[in-house]
């Protein structure tokens, strides 16, 4: 069962870089400063990691990337525009992400605020435009709210708040769970799923995927929390070490980085497990989790 | 044809802030302050226009406003995100609406941009869970396409966008027509087509609501911008002649208070044309029309 996943991760990550291009309004078209901003941040890098999640989730169950393109596009813009208000200065106040430096420092304040906005209504119009499987009211409706709860606020600006709230008091155990399956993990689960239920997935796959999800969405979260002590500022295109000095609620700050690396491996094994019914369709969202793991950035 | 539109209006805002109240999260469920910025900015007040519109959209054509009440409650929630964006000290950097501090005033910057956020997600997942008569998908569909172009880049966030971008420089006709159909008048247009198509409205139906949408929506900007000279700021419940003060870009700044107000009475007067063919059932819409050239604040 060998897979290339830097093959994969490329192919589709091309295709969905493709496609956010369409989707996204010309540079050209008024107002050109907001259309400008939108491009800027989605632009800026990144794995695409969530799109190529829900790439995996319809292909687990028999669908396409192809057929669930708006889907995927509109989960990137959901990251897009939280990471564009999270670096705002009334939050985490950060210069750099992803290498370049953020939406504030090159547009202001006020637009980036408005692109962030603009992205999460540009990504509901996409969802809103997906072809479920069937055809079926019921499936673009379930993953409608699928994509809102993780991204809401019992979901990822849910996480936003108390990851601000608990910003340089001592955090425990659960806050820091809290924290990592709201902000993170929610809106991975939800890549999968919203993939996967708009390819026709069963109630049972869906149940499977969705231990999948809550599994690789908080290993990725405490593997970015260890690259952040262990990784230099060069190999994450943003500054490394800030954690730490904003003493943010992380899991190694609660658990050690040894132990910290030990249940993010504990979690990739529970989600190869849940995996294993779904046979070689499976193979790309297997090797997504080993390299949630494994990857040095 | 009399009709009572202080108590239809009284008796919809009442059944309208009812399902506000169901659908936003407790303020006990975690994160608290989240939840009580949401619902501070929600219940602060305001006449329930948009959600009234949506109401009168659907009565239009044979609809109810239970039916509709999902969508109905979704279209205040990203008007109320518009406003705490919008009053941000980015933006317009405003302290009070409604006669009460805005909700940077009260939770701080970063909570009301999450708030903002959060109530724009939840919109999205109400209208998801709206329900179209015959249960067609086309229709859940169309109307979320609907409220997302109106609210997104192409409508009120690009719309503000252009608004803060004109301040203090001398705007022509253009930009303030610009400014305000997508500002203002999309969001509106939007929620009587929005509550009409739910209803199951005809082609020609919504092709008409249209015109009404973008009359009783321009209409209603071109008072605004009357009233924010005319009114204090005890009758507005917010800072009046801050237009001028922030050199905004207005009606009346570019054609005076008088031929803004005939422009005012001559776009009401086209809604009121080309409600003519919807008969009784439009008594709501054609006394909306009415009401906005008449209030006071």
């Amino acid at each position: 069962m060998s897979f290339d996943l830097t093959a994969y991760m490329a192919d589709r990550a091309q295709a969905v870089d493709r496609a956010l291009d369409r989707f996204l309004p010309r540079e050209s078209a008024p107002p050109a400063s907001l259309h400008k901003a939108m491009r800027y941040s989605v632009f800026a890098g990144g794995k695409r990691l969530r799109p190529v999640l829900v790439a995996a989730g319809a292909e687990a169950v028999g669908g396409t990337l192809e057929a669930v393109m708006p889907a995927a596009c509109a989960v990137e813009m959901i990251h897009t525009y939280s990471l564009i208000h999270d670096d705002l200065p009334a939050m985490d106040n950060d210069d750099f992400r992803r290498g370049v430096p953020t939406s504030h420092k090159v547009f202001g304040e006020a637009i980036a605020i408005l692109a962030g906005d603009a992205l999460l209504t540009l990504a509901f119009r996409l969802l809103a435009n997906s072809s479920p499987a069937g055809g079926e009211a019921g499936r673009l409706r379930d993953m409608l709210i699928e994509v809102a709860d993780a991204a809401g606020s019992a979901g990822m600006v849910g996480g936003q708040v108390a990851d601000i709230e608990c910003e340089g008091k001592v955090a425990g155990a659960a806050i820091v769970d809290y924290i990592h399956t709201h902000k993170t993990a929610a809106l991975i689960r939800a890549s999968i799923r919203s993939g996967a239920i708009l390819a026709g997935a069963s109630a049972a796959e869906l149940k499977a995927l969705g231990v999948v999800g809550d599994s690789l969405g908080l290993a990725f979260q405490i593997m970015d929390d260890i690259l952040d002590i262990t990784a230099t500022s060069e190999e994450l295109g943003k500054t490394a070490g800030k954690d730490q000095a904003q003493q943010k609620a992380t899991y190694p700050a609660v658990h050690g980085i040894e132990a910290s690396r030990r249940r993010a491996q504990a979690l990739v094994a529970d989600a190869h497990a849940a995996l294993a019914p779904f046979g070689e369709r499976a193979l790309p969202l297997r090797a997504l989790g080993t390299f949630i793991i494994e990857r040095k950035a």
